[in-house]
């Protein structure tokens, strides 16, 4: 099929992927009545009495802000607010359709970091949760890092997280596969966006202390020219080995290659100079940086991408819906990185002994524990 | 019934009175790849080749924020952003019974004027429009002002402009049906807020010329100590009888009066000394400025209130949803002085000379005519 013409047809066709609607009738005086005024005046005094109350009598306790501003749209770049809309309406259908969660899209039309802080903070009596969304790095990292220092509601940039999440949960099936353990390997992750950073940073939490991060300039290692904020401080946490050179270089004997990064950076002879039975999961889209018959061919032992037409899709689907149904469930304050972890284990025990194999290393969106699997290991992670 | 504690029960079942719901299924690969990635690339795509295609591609053309920053909610006054929730879902539950319009509630934690004006201009590609709602005056007039120079989308303070249609509609009936016309009454509009100036400016634009505006001061007249802003306006803009003093002074000889002020400031001894027939419409919520029985008694020959438990319900839900409706079928850029006029005449046209009479001058909000009336209106008034 071609998604491209089908798709555009489909958008045009829908207007908008998403209604609001309301849950009652209003169709007499009464009902008007109750749900609006005189009546409503009752839940109103009620919340300004006590404003924890408007997670019982507000949709607050289930409404997701899906916040963007358009800079780091999929894999097109920094096309602008309104043109980020289709992809922000796609993210709250995944949120209701998989988590139960009501979404709200927002495109803000700044590319100032402060003022984009300032509008989502104003905003965030409105919501439960905030949701960023394709957001340009290192722009991301602030804004993430501002609105939870400001925000009284979690807030949680899904690329980041919500990739880091799934990849180190295909990570540790494929690690279980293969008989090794997060302790003992070296990671190679290609790409210090967004997702790349994020990646790292939870795969050290949990336990893989051998990640090494490349940009387009190679190996990120302690000392490089011209690293600054998040880059120098993952030379700092990263690279143990004290490997410099290219991304060849740092494949040459590593056991996991993960790509979020671009079409075509990894070729059979990279993978070739890699451990027996290498574990890789190109994740550009909608090219991956490696094709998986090619990385099988050059002795890939397991090969996750992004994309559905391969097995072992890395797709963030399989976390935030679950993330924030669990989070909403337990009205977390902040999304942790015990939960990011306990969410991570959750989809990776999906997948039993039995039915692990290369081609089954991950559940699929459409797995129906996934939503509650995930859910209830991030509830049981707040405490 | 006890409304209040009924809907306190109810809004503790309901935990928000909108859902965000998809218009598709995505419980296939398939049908996720056209509705998300990769097949959503290409709707946005066409948006940033031109933003225009928001409104065909996405849901804006059909989507219109809820805005308050909870300063003046119903009769509570400030009870701040997350009190006033309860009553912007209601709205927004309005918008889409009676308009067919998908809303979304929006407080904003802030009082600072253009704080709140940057937030929602930063928001406009959102939404194809922007309600304000319950915005304390005089800053309502400054943030819907600004607004409107700032956005490329309609902006509308209901409180202001919803109130001015229904009551102009109410009053050309009332003026029908007792032999009048606007050019030759003397209208006396008490409560100079956001309701009591927009309904003086609307009604001076349909021809009533002999508005004379209270406050709490008395009538508003040019040289009146301490007036600035837009009751100075307003000073030089009605009054042309010159009169002075004391609410009291102006209803003397009054054809007609309007209240949007507070319970009991009338009395039964001032509608008397009115012209023969006065037409009364203290809209005061929950209690009117006077009685309709006390005032029906002192010779009033029409009433009409802010309740549904009277005759003559003076209710803004009988113009907003279709005053979008029709902004949004016509893609209009501005809601203008000329489409309330024609929303306002629209209303009015529903009660035929036949049925006209004292007890009905007005469409009840059930009226199923009332949407596309009002909507065809508007969309006539955009040419």
């Amino acid at each position: 099929m071609d998604y491209a013409a089908e798709s555009l047809r489909l958008h045009a066709e829908w207007r908008g992927k998403l209604e609001t609607v309301p849950k009652m009738e209003v169709s007499s005086r009464e009902a008007l009545s109750l749900a609006y005024t005189p009546g409503v005046a009752a839940p109103c005094l009620e919340i300004q009495k006590d404003p924890e109350k408007s997670y019982t009598l507000t949709g607050r306790w289930n409404t997701v802000a899906v916040v963007t501003d358009g800079t780091a749209v999929l894999g097109l770049g920094d096309i602008g607010p309104e043109a980020a809309m289709p992809v922000m309406e796609g993210k709250c259908v995944l949120f209701k359709a998989f988590g139960g969660v009501d979404a709200v899209p927002l495109c803000v039309r700044t590319k100032d970091t402060d003022e984009f802080v300032r509008a989502v903070e104003l905003l965030a009596g409105s919501f439960g949760g905030v949701n960023l969304e394709d957001i340009s790095a290192p722009r991301c990292f602030a804004i993430e890092r501002k609105l939870i220092e400001r925000c009284d509601i979690p807030v949680f940039h899904d690329d980041q997280h919500g990739t880091a999440v799934v990849t180190l949960a295909a990570l540790l099936n494929a690690l279980r596969l293969t008989g090794r353990t997060p302790g003992g390997v070296r990671v190679v992750i290609n790409g210090a966006g967004a997702a790349g950073i994020a990646t790292a940073r939870l795969l050290l939490a949990a336990g893989a202390d051998g990640v090494v991060l490349c940009d387009r300039q190679g190996i990120i290692a302690e000392g490089r020219d011209g690293l600054s904020g998040e880059k120098a401080e993952m030379a700092r946490l990263t690279n143990r080995e004290k490997l410099r050179g290219t991304l060849a270089d740092a494949l040459r004997g590593a056991d996991v290659f993960i790509g979020v990064s671009a079409p075509g950076t990894v070729t059979g002879e990279m993978v070739r100079t890699m451990r027996k039975d290498p574990v890789l999961f190109p994740m550009a889209n909608p090219v991956p940086e490696i094709m998986p018959e090619e990385a099988l061919a050059a002795g890939a032992a397991v090969v996750g991408t992004g994309r559905s037409d391969f097995p072992n899709q890395i797709n963030n689907v399989l976390a935030f819906p679950g993330i924030f149904r669990g989070v909403f469930d337990a009205r977390a304050k902040a999304i942790t990185g015990k939960m990011k972890l306990a969410a991570a284990r959750a989809l990776a025990g999906l997948v039993s002994d039995a039915e692990l194999k290369p081609g089954y290393i991950i559940p699929t969106p459409f797995d129906p524990r996934v939503r509650d699997a995930v859910a209830s290991a991030v509830t049981a992670a707040v405490r």
